[in-house]
């Protein structure tokens, strides 16, 4: 399979047609996630996160450039689970692209959800081993901004960045649950508004409140600004440490062994649907369920109770 | 049962437990919902959605003033599908209850999506029954965004507001497909600022490249300041009007029957799920698989099709 060597081999073309092919949820994507999954596992997904306006590109374009300059090749995956409108986020990176057009060891794509079949999470798993097999060794993965969906698109990293910023609100944000569960390091940016270390104390102290340990950082909250370039060794040091820190300890192997896991399950839920839907021929009966309802005969419950144990009982016969 | 009897006899406590029961997830949320199915249908729900910041809250308000001033019962149900990062709306939600708290008409309730079992739609639409067994005449159905999960949750209505406002990059994102799709009136607020002309010509000029009539309005976007009460008077008619087209031509019923086809699959769905996490022993299975993949023995979607293929055979024994 020739769209196969062409992946293997870090061809450009390849890699984005084997995207397209992901995205477009085409039968043959699965048969080449599959085929390049054995030659999988060399990247480090670095998960990039935090509200819309808080500077996740502009970190991630001043992370690309010390990369570069040791001769990594990387790839940035910028998604967009949750929203249709993403018409700003797509033009930004209309303009990342082409200030790195020049450099073939860069490669920067946008994913929406729209026409995903399968759910985001899925499809950007599979153009994660695209990227990896491709020989990728950092790929950025990067959200627009900061929801359940791109929670569940973040999950699929290494170690995941999360950004905030002073003012904005973010003070308030940071104590809610389920933010500070998805950052392994918490990186403050735009360092130099005012604000900046009152939020590091808050980020400080709610990490403070939680039992489980922080991974491998000493002090997981880092002040950047992306701006003037103040903090990125920093960042990029303490991110080195905790990755380190995180193979050691085993880690980094349990979350792999993770989204492998969810992945499984994602993938059967799908397949054991469409299963369904023929068995029980969903689109010939509905039909008279909805008027029987929309007319209050019975009541939706019952009747998904009723046809679910018609269902078992043909099953065990 | 009296938490039944005290929602049919509109009472908010009664009201407000069966949300949290429905919200927690509780077992008995579903035969409750099932008990109050015959007693819905009464209520027009308006979904109402667009960017943050466009002024749904504000919006909301002075359409609720107005039903008030003619003795109708209104409720509002805000809902954050998508973001952990909601101590925002909640804020502006609790200073709206304050200022109708002493109105018993009036019946203001957020829900986040956390912890919120079966996806949120599915709770939302339990909860809109409560609260249309209950006899609010009206129920807003109002999300902080814009995204996938908010298009979920106002699927539920029987008519939707989309709220755009001028700047704010909304002209680009109103040509945006997926956007369009989800409003019946489009509500240009803020219209005192520049660009809310152009704005309207925009959305006009989209609107008139789709194939499919618009409802009953014969003019979907209507221009209004939710501040100054400018034009709010000409939308309240615009969407009666609307919706009374959307009776006579038989669309709203059509669009409630989706609603409830809609229901059916994703009842059916958590159903089957839940009877094949026992069936098949994922939970036993699962740890073994995942060592083989994390060993490249195998790839992820040639082990689904392999135990897919099981299944069907046990089904057929």
């Amino acid at each position: 399979m020739e769209l196969l060597e062409g992946i293997l081999a870090g061809q450009t073309r390849a890699v984005a047609r084997a995207i397209s092919l992901i995205e477009d949820g085409e039968p043959e994507a699965e048969a080449l996630a599959d085929e390049l999954f054995p030659h999988t596992g060399g990247a480090t997904v670095i998960g990039v996160t935090g509200s819309p306006g808080s500077g996740k590109s502009s970190l991630v374009d001043r992370l690309i450039f010390r990369e570069r300059a040791r001769g990594r090749r990387v790839a940035v995956l910028a998604v967009d689970p949750s929203s249709p409108f993403s018409g700003g986020a797509m033009l930004g990176d209309r303009l990342r692209m082409q200030e790195h057009a020049t450099d073939p060891g860069v490669f920067i794509r946008s994913m929406a959800s729209r026409g995903t079949l399968g759910g985001v999470a899925a499809a950007c798993g599979d153009v994660l081993k695209v990227l990896d097999a491709a020989g990728f060794q950092t790929i950025y993965l990067e959200t627009i901004g900061v929801g359940q969906s791109e929670i569940k698109v973040v999950e699929l990293a290494d170690a995941v960045l999360l950004l905030l910023m002073p003012g904005a609100g973010d003070e308030i944000q940071v104590l809610k649950a389920g933010v500070m569960e998805i950052g392994d390091l918490f990186v403050i940016n735009k360092c130099d508004l005012p604000g900046a270390d009152k939020l590091r104390s808050e980020v400080e102290y709610v990490l403070s409140l939680k039992d489980q340990p922080q991974g491998g950082a000493a002090d997981p909250v880092v002040l950047v600004s992306a701006l003037s370039d103040e903090g990125i060794d920093t960042l990029e040091e303490a991110l080195r440490a905790w990755l380190q820190e995180a193979q050691r300890s085993g880690a980094l192997a349990e979350r792999r062994k993770l989204r492998i896991r969810r992945e499984i399950e994602g993938a059967l839920s799908r397949k054991v649907h469409a299963l369904l839907d023929a068995h029980i021929e969903l689109p010939r009966q509905i039909e008279g369920w909805v008027e029987r309802l929309y007319r209050r005969e019975t009541a939706p419950y019952a009747l998904v109770r009723e046809q679910v144990g018609r269902l078992v009982k043909e099953w065990k016969r």
